[in-house]
């Protein structure tokens, strides 16, 4: 049943400090509860509107420790979003690993992406593109905010988001680094290899100045028309799809 | 002097139905209102700090028809920024024009984007590759929707949105249609003209079935990892990148 407590207990993870305190999370709305359920994450509750749990098969409702039914309006309560007809999952946060760069592949560094929705579109777009790892900078927004894990739309369950002081992480690399520079050259232009680092910088700032010099390989969206900048994720995507297109 | 009466004139025109009355609009924050004084906008009134009007020039201040000076917490309450220390400009809208689809030039048709954050989004990538004219089907989102026009980041300025019948427009095309679609050939490996259209669908539905026929070239980006979709703004961005890249 779903009692004030438990309303109460929802929304405390809509705060970095308890979900920290409790190491878990909110996921909301069918599209990102059904993968949450097809992921390897731990689902400690799961609420659903009976039209919802419907849809779910057994085996996807049995990876939730407690399923509890319930109506709309006890989801608009205990989540974030104004309407939810469909349901909530709060989920366990991974352990802690340690940080090191994966090789061989090429991965994505956030230098102080501080906007929730920009960093959920990005995570997206990394799954998209088949990126598996992200690194944050320890000021990128909390990857377990709700706005966040709903801007991703499932994807959190791809992509492994870890935080870690940048600097020694790509001083340590050995392979190439882009960074997305208003002096850089034109990507169109620039040998991309798949096996490297991407950094993209702050939403005002760009990327910081204590990580310039790790940049090997500076790049540039060349612009055609009179905009200044584009969104980082926009950004983000555009440089990825110059890495990956045929 | 900022009178109370002034200050309900500013908030009715975040409502469609008086923009539509007053033919205005409001321009909110420091880069779009600096933007919109450079441009061929007309400019009825210019609310500004002391401090942001002394960032101005007097040609700049000139083109505003009245310069109030006002303080941070008047900005709040005119205008949409829960904190604005710069300004806001009321606009007038341009004039009508007959709606006739651009040749020699690549353009954008719009097909029910509903989010107003999507479409200035949008508009703002459009300006960074150049694209001159926007063609939007009479459900997408209200270009003069203050949330719109400042996701534009002053973009507005240099990108002609119009809203008509989509069908006609492109029944009488007789350059490429390209469109996005899940069945379409990928855009990697598509020959892309310069002169054509090219049509993204709405959030959640895609391009409507009507518009389909009208679809001479259809494209697809390429997925590489487990993300079902892109955001239309993201993809906006990657297919024009696509068409653009020396």
């Amino acid at each position: 049943m779903l009692t004030k407590r438990l309303i109460k207990y929802f929304k405390s993870l809509q705060l970095k400090k308890y979900r920290l305190q409790e190491r878990k999370f909110l996921v909301e709305g069918a599209k990102g509860v059904t993968e949450v359920l097809e992921s390897g994450f731990q689902v400690s509750y799961l609420l659903g509107t009976q039209e919802f749990l419907n849809t779910l098969s057994e085996k996807q409702k049995s990876r939730a420790k407690e399923v509890i039914i319930c109506k709309p309006i006890d989801l608009s309560q205990a989540g974030t979003f104004k309407t939810n007809n469909a349901g909530i999952a709060v989920v366990d946060m991974p352990d802690d690993e340690g940080v090191s760069l994966s090789e061989n592949e090429l991965s994505l560094v956030l230098d102080d992406v501080r906007d929730p929705g920009n960093l959920g579109t990005i995570i997206r777009i990394a799954d998209w593109y088949g990126i598996k790892h992200i690194y944050c900078s320890l000021e990128t927004a909390d990857v377990f905010n709700p706005k966040v894990i709903n801007a991703t739309m499932g994807s959190f369950t791809r992509v492994s988001v870890q935080y870690c002081d940048i600097k020694p992480l790509l001083s340590s690399c050995k392979m190439p680094v882009y960074g997305a520079l208003l002096s850089g050259e034109s990507i169109y232009k620039t040998q991309l290899s798949p096996n490297g680092v991407v950094v993209m910088g702050n939403e005002s700032k760009g990327i910081s100045d204590e990580l310039l010099p790790f940049i090997t390989n500076p790049i540039l969206i060349p612009a055609r028309g009179g905009a200044e900048s584009l969104n980082v994720g926009v950004a983000t995507a555009v440089v990825l799809d110059n890495f990956f297109r045929a």
